[in-house]
């Protein structure tokens, strides 16, 4: 009979949590069911709060972009009928900003969610839990979740709001809801990341929608054409359905005492954070992330600027730049080369627990993803979650697209807490 | 001045002849236009024609599945009412048989084609030529084009021609011709190389006719449901759109004097063939090509059977085995690793005229397809091209999948011819 040191036994317990997180994320079957608004859904939404990206903050902390889309949700939810009105009740505390993630949803960019905005329902069906996301604003550079406020940027979303959403909801509801891994599965063989490329997979969900689109062709219903039309131009669509679906597998995860596996990435204004499974809903914060990026035409890299970011809930579990081997496309809108995106994805192997049972990549002779982040490798490794995002600009609007990798000081006081 | 040998000279003649080969293919701008019975609309089709792959042969040298493929063609278009007639028919010379390039048309397999199937029409707007190829049977094993003909054949052919084809060509109508160029590109950026994988071009395909579709829906038309279900199933429906608009463009670049660009490649039963741009529509002969397969579960190699294919017209402009390195995830059904098919794509490049400025990789950095096979090149170097291809069994049906290549012998006679 051996002894064991009391150090292997600790090390044994961090495996044995680590294997548990891991399994849960990747037997994950998440199931989009259907499209509501967020103060119906969202467990604990109000009509008075503005959820936003990232760790929580006061509300004078908030700054840029990330302030002008919290004081816009307000105006647009019509909370207050001016910006400064928006800015007394929010500074009063009428208004009250929360953070998206204590919600169950996750928020591109900005990140703003309102009650009335419709969000979608995406169910862990292994694990009964629920994530949730709101639409695509659309291909326009000025967007609320970029920053901007206006009269366009209204009509917009109301146009999202009040015909797309309803359609795709619609649809879903009449074909029972959609099981969404057989979608991401599919499109990591057709060239999609699921994070800053999600065009095959925007194509397989309006596909999947079709024969309910037709049925209400039939019934008279008129808007199907131009919701079609909608989704063909807006290749980004599915990345709200990629992280609901990733914030229901990650949530899977979380919890699991010991455990040092990465379960929510991203960012605000004042920094990046992580949360970790054995540290429960606890935010662990860092400065930003450090960001290669590749800007469109005209822009320069002293615009970039930090207005909040939740989507690198994607590569949480195994998506996004852990996957950026099956989408060698990205290297024209993000810049890098395909050999080195193979490598970057490679690396990623060093700091996570398994290979994702499902997603896999075709270059890589069908090898599955990297998935489940271990903050302890990341800490012995020095190599740092890389994950692909839209990069915004100091004026709004998007400028560019890049890598980030994430800062390492999130996972040594990660690790610190975890063995305090 | 200099003064050229007329070595040189000649040099000089056949560079700017496949130049001009090169120029016209990859110029080339494909449109399926409509669906039509090939009566209709080949060139000298006739009701007592059966068309089939390959170069012409006399109908005795016919054997095996491509000689029941005819004989069941025969049968389907009502020309005979059993097998014998048929073949007493067809040694009499009362049903003749005609080699599909000679009607402008290209086989899949068999390939055969009678005058009452539906093709597809694709005009090649900028050159004004025309290429035909008939419709998809489905993935079930037993198939007329592999050489089986029973009452399950025929009552899945009729559906096909009697509701798919219908369907699809009033769709066409109705959107006023759908350009093939751009799916074809967009595929290549989605893991098709469009022979043997055309998943996302399917799905581009039959997104592209929903608009028409909703719109027939809408009138009442019952059958739209089921056809876009059949589409759905069948990944390798848009091929027979990938070889017409293959031939289409290829025939661009046929008959400039002094090419040695090749235009079309195929194989009947008794051999491969390849045609030459300044050679014109004269065949070159040779042996059959030789094969690396991945069989199906419970296949032997010594099943594999020719039983014709002119498939290969893809490779002819750019796709196919010459755009593999786009295709990772096609290791899982012909075999092969990634980086065989990277290497594999890459040597093309030393046998071909140029680089497709439409076509290309992202895995190769967005470098254009080696486009335009050079029969000089090819035997200076050794290298013979690669073509993906589907394999028939002894007894009929698809045994498996793999790489093919072409014998050197149709190479260095069609040298000899071009300097004779």
């Amino acid at each position: 009979m051996s002894v064991s040191s009391p150090a292997t036994k600790a090390n044994r317990r961090r495996e044995a949590a680590n294997r548990e997180s891991w399994q849960r994320i990747t037997g994950s079957e998440p199931v989009v069911r259907d499209v509501r608004p967020a103060g119906e859904v969202l467990p604990g939404m109000s009509r008075d709060l503005v959820l936003t990206s990232g760790a929580p903050l006061p509300w004078d902390e908030y700054v840029g972009g990330q302030r002008e889309a919290i004081i816009g949700a307000a105006q647009y939810e019509g909370l207050a009928t001016s910006r400064d009105e928006a800015i007394a009740k929010l500074t009063s505390g009428e208004i009250r900003v929360g953070a998206c993630h204590d919600f169950g949803a996750v928020g591109s960019l900005a990140g703003v969610y309102t009650a009335s905005m419709p969000v979608f329902v995406v169910e862990n069906i292994n694990s009964g839990n629920v994530g949730y996301c709101n639409f695509y604003e659309g291909n326009e550079p000025k967007r609320l979740n970029y920053g901007v406020y206006d009269a366009d940027v209204q009509q917009r979303l109301d146009y999202v709001h009040q015909v797309i959403a309803p359609v795709v909801g619609e649809a879903l509801r009449r074909i029972g809801g959609l099981p969404l891994r057989p979608i991401i599965r599919r499109a990591l063989q057709m060239g999609d990341e699921l994070h800053s490329r999600n065009t095959a997979a925007t194509l397989l969900f309006t596909r999947a929608l079709v024969p309910a689109l037709l049925e209400m062709a039939r019934e008279g219903d008129e808007r199907i054409g131009e919701v079609l039309e909608a989704l063909d131009g807006n290749d980004y669509f599915f990345l709200r359905l990629s992280m609901a679906a990733a914030k229901a597998m990650a949530d899977a995860g979380a919890g699991i005492p010991g455990s040092s596996v990465v379960t929510a990435m991203g960012f605000s204004c004042r920094g990046f954070f992580i949360r970790v499974s054995g540290l429960g809903e606890a935010w662990v914060r860092g400065p930003h992330a450090t960001v290669q990026a590749k800007l469109f035409d005209g822009h320069t890299e002293d615009e970039i600027t930090w207005m909040g970011g939740e989507s690198p809930i994607t590569e949480t579990v195994g998506l996004g730049g852990f996957a950026q081997a099956g989408a060698p496309g990205l290297q024209r809108y993000q810049g890098g080369s395909p050999d080195l995106m193979v490598q970057r994805n490679l690396e990623m192997y060093e700091i996570t627990v398994g290979e994702h049972p499902h997603f896999l990549i075709p270059y890589l002779g069908f090898r599955g993803t990297p998935t489940g982040i271990d903050v302890e490798r990341v800490v012995a490794t020095g190599i740092l979650p890389v994950m692909d995002i839209g990069i915004a600009g100091r004026d709004g609007g998007q400028i560019g697209a890049g890598v980030i990798r994430a800062p390492s000081q999130c996972f040594t006081q990660a690790v610190e807490l975890l063995n305090s």
